[in-house]
């Protein structure tokens, strides 16, 4: 039992300064976390118990795939992560330190190399595999900008699983099964998440698919088509129109450099063009132009995780922004910043606001790399730079009269955009993510030489799969998602308490009865929160209570001089006058779901 | 159930290379942890599942006394540990980092510093204590010297408890009741502990005890008396001989410079003085002299947290060492470091090889701080260096000839002592650290400014105890007693499972029958261990089986076919055939105690 009177739990009136979300603010105020330093918090004694709930839901689902838990230390040697590249790859994110012996170690973002190390040092065999091995541990991640609460943190509280298996397959069961427990465990926690293509980023690997719970104060963005397509803007691939063959290339008219002046941005280009050459545009089904086709380059400086740098020019059509987020993505682990005036100075070929591909040295000579958007295939047909001032190239066909090193997915993602499975547009969604599932593939095996001896006795090199859920993060959204202005309201298996039981009034029988249902609840095995404080005014009791968000309370008050107390449902609002005999009958009927 | 055949356990034969002790040999051998850097360990399924139990008897201990569990991060700020100076006190043994922004943190070697602040935090009144809150999580510390597998890590999960008092009396009855709590969990744990009288340390406060399980592989000292007393070496309180009054001291001998030729070292100046002075020895009866009254002079140089440093020169009875664990924790949290050439040279004053407290400015002129052992009391007669070559002073009387800056307790502790409180002579047993309780008093509250309003509203400083279990150090040490030659030997409540069942042959009907009796075991609520490998021999199997140390284990093989199956003991050895009908209620009725 749980008595407030002497619990480790304060409720607080005013929000606290600092936080942005519901979640944040009642998690503070409700006395569940308090912020130890930026994105570091403490749990509360209330907010341990919710913390608790929700891992041993997710312990019970990975246990029922058959994974094996295990549990490894944060602090660990730079040795796997230097071999693997992420020492390097996780950048300014990955917490270093050195021990009194000036050796290097790192506060584990993941454990992708350590599990590996693990299943090499036991196993050997094919037939040692499949494993799949979990723990439930904190994660360290020097995030730059720590925010809402738990909602972003640089400690964190993670369940992490990896899958090992011998053959392709095998990953593929693997993956499946993590993927079903997933749905299963937030399907347990109350969480609907929309099943997303994701980026795989610093993880390496092939197939990766993020759970993210749709939300207002989600920091993702991801799409959904009425087709049942969905990803994370990251992974959005773009639909490209149709490229055409070398004959219908052949039949489109020749490039030509125009005088355009004045036409120096996307805008007046197209306004341009429009007058000088109306009826000419080459995708407006009346020849009109448009800022589509108006090809806009941009040039980065990109710096590699070994510290070199070179520049990047990308095309992207001129009605779209490049996404940064998109970009980052794309790019990684190579990190990519805008061309300073000092990088112009030093690159003389690339002429600022003139930039096209056509003589530009943006071919293979230039040595410079130039990625395009994927709408811009074989036989599309632009108006770009023509590398001096005043000047534009047009009928500037791909394949024909420019080419490139690669496309790239750069380019904002829109409402309405097609999905590129052709079911339907995209709408743009907010959303939190609560889990991500990855095919690795063979990147860690390979790296730290996880080999076991196949049926014909060769070594073969194993393949992993990695499947994270954000726990901390879960009990924020599980807040986020359940509450009302008054606070809290969790749901029944997630609540610190079954039942809150409220004493209001002087009169000691008040308290002597409420000790009495409390301890008989607690018989019955229903955890109770109770308000034993004495001097404390009812209009208090009933705020906090509203504020703890427990789901049913009783309260017990005046109306038991008349035989009557209250159950309360949180949610509902709704109030039931029952007698002291039939209460504990009632609760527990309540919290049993009966 | 955890099978075998597909569970995250691969035992091994040899032992470790680097395991000096039963506990990490086995822990390894039988695929409970695995080393992952120096003093760093991975618990790997069995060993979670008895570390798990393990936590689950400290934590109902905590809750019984009115614990309440929180949880902090192991990352914190250094700001509240500079408060306090243990974030220089700790020297190398803090592990330190900087985040991105280049502010210092730490991983905490434990959390009063953050305890103290959430106090601070949430409570106001006097009315709101006592409080006592705990937690259950991973602890750094950066080792010298990590070893004997679990014994001493680098990290180690530790239950740290922390009491809040208004009142000095509140605070002997919250640090009675973990008392109580330590004394009912080793028992529950089954861990022999003797609680000794302890050095504060680094913690700072007054009263603290250790609870020592005598081990041979323990790293602490110890003494006791049949009496009663006991105490760690590093908190012996010497008993001094009889002090002399005045009138005592004045019908002393007088002191007298003496020639000592080649009496250069304590033996030699003990045969010299025999030889020269017969008869005339202070402290043995038959006036014979002894090693102990030939005073002997350390002299080290002081490091202070701060980085300033000292001479300090100590004095001894010649026929004891300097205890360097004594020394340490006398001058704790200055560090000392025996004189070396180049520091003599720095101060001509103490004249190598013969330092004594005459004329060598060892009086409150040189400014060079000078302790005694307790033993130099008032009165006490001494030989010492002269402060030149070949010469000793002798009828040296402390308080007439000489006086200190004070004791300090840095002599040796030998077997046979007289225990401080007059319980009879002490005996040295080497033992294992499992807890340490210390009432720290106000040191951490008022160096964070924890304060309550008081009966009459005016600032209380509050007072403060914590208390320590070191839960990853407690499995090793329930390893460590309980095995035998062929393995481990869980006590029952520990074990990561109820039952273990072979099964041995070829037969299908074996495997058949050994599925069906775990199936209905695991039915009744015994956690069940199934080595259900299908290829691997008896032998094989009941060596695994002696390793693991489940406590029962029921072995179904050849007898299946005249119907009997057997249920083992495996610390007794005894075997008992039965029947399959009767061997599920046989397992229920041992592992439930009937």
């Amino acid at each position: 039992m749980i008595r407030l009177s002497s619990s480790f739990v304060r409720t607080l009136r005013e929000d606290p300064a600092d936080a942005e979300v519901a979640s944040h603010r009642l998690l503070v105020r409700a006395g569940c976390i308090r912020r130890s330093a930026a994105g570091v918090y403490t749990w509360l004694p209330l907010g341990l118990k919710v913390l608790r709930k929700v891992e041993q839901i997710v312990r019970e689902e990975q246990d029922a795939i058959g994974g094996q838990e295990v549990l490894f230390s944060a602090l660990q040697p730079r040795e796997p992560y230097e071999r693997t590249g992420r020492w390097e790859d996780y950048g300014p994110n990955l917490f270093r330190l050195q021990d009194r012996r000036q050796d290097d170690y790192l506060l584990a973002p993941t454990h992708e190399e350590m599990f590996t190390l693990a299943v090499k040092d036991l196993f050997s065999s094919y037939k040692d595999l499949p494993t799949m091995l979990y723990q439930i541990q904190s994660k360290y991640r020097d995030e730059a900008r720590p925010r809402a609460g738990l909602l972003r943190t640089r400690e964190f509280i993670m369940k992490d699983a990896y899958s090992f298996d011998a053959t392709d397959a095998g990953l593929d069961a693997s993956y499946e099964k993590q993927r079903g427990a997933y749905q299963r465990t937030f399907d347990r926690l109350g969480l609907p998440t929309v099943i997303c293509r994701a980026d795989a980023g610093a993880m390496g690997g092939s197939r990766s698919e993020e759970f993210l719970h749709p939300t207002e104060v989600g920091e993702d963005t991801f799409v959904v088509s009425d087709g049942g397509y969905a990803a994370n803007v990251e992974a959005v691939e773009t639909l490209p129109p149709p490229a055409l063959d070398e004959a219908a290339i052949a039949a489109l008219p020749a490039m030509h450099v125009e005088d355009t002046p004045g036409a120096n941005t996307i805008a007046a280009l197209t306004d341009f063009s429009n007058q000088a050459f109306p009826g000419r545009g080459p995708v407006a089904e009346d020849g009109s132009w448009t800022r589509y086709e108006m090809l806009k380059h941009l040039v980065y400086l990109l710096t590699h995780p070994d510290g070199s740098t070179e520049p990047l020019v990308i095309a992207v059509p001129g009605d779209r922004e490049v996404d940064p987020k998109r970009l980052e993505a794309a790019l990684s682990p190579a990190v990519a910043a805008p061309f300073t005036d000092a990088d112009f100075a030093r690159h003389p070929v690339l002429a600022k606001g003139y930039i096209g591909p056509a003589g530009l040295g943006l071919d293979s000579d230039s040595g410079i790399r130039y990625l395009v958007d994927p709408r811009v295939v074989p036989g599309s047909s632009w108006v770009a730079g023509a590398g001096e001032a005043g000047k534009h190239v047009y009928d500037l066909v791909f394949g024909r009269d420019f080419t490139a090193d690669g496309t790239i997915e750069a380019a904002e993602v829109r409402d309405g955009d097609p999905a590129p499975d052709g079911s339907g547009p995209l709408r743009l969604t907010r959303g939190m993510e609560m889990g991500h599932i990855f095919q690795l593939g063979r990147k860690y095996a390979e790296a730290l030489d996880l080999t076991v001896l196949d049926e014909n006795g060769k070594a073969a090199v194993v393949t992993m799969g990695s499947y994270g859920i954000g726990v901390t993060r879960a009990v924020a959204a599980i807040a986020e998602l359940n509450h009302d202005e008054k606070g809290l309201c969790w749901p029944r298996a997630l609540a610190p308490a079954d039942v809150h039981i409220v004493a209001t009034g002087k009169g000691q029988e008040v308290f002597d009865e409420a000790e009495r249902i409390a301890a008989e609840l607690e018989g019955r095995g229903i955890e109770v929160l109770y308000d034993d404080r004495p001097k404390v005014s009812p209009g208090v009791k009933f705020k906090d209570s509203e504020l703890l968000g427990v789901p049913t309370s009783v309260v017990i008050g005046r109306g038991l001089a008349s035989g009557t107390v209250e159950l309360r449902d949180r949610v509902s609002g709704e109030i039931r006058e029952l007698s002291p005999q039939e209460i504990v009958e009632a609760v527990v009927a309540e919290v049993r779901g009966a």
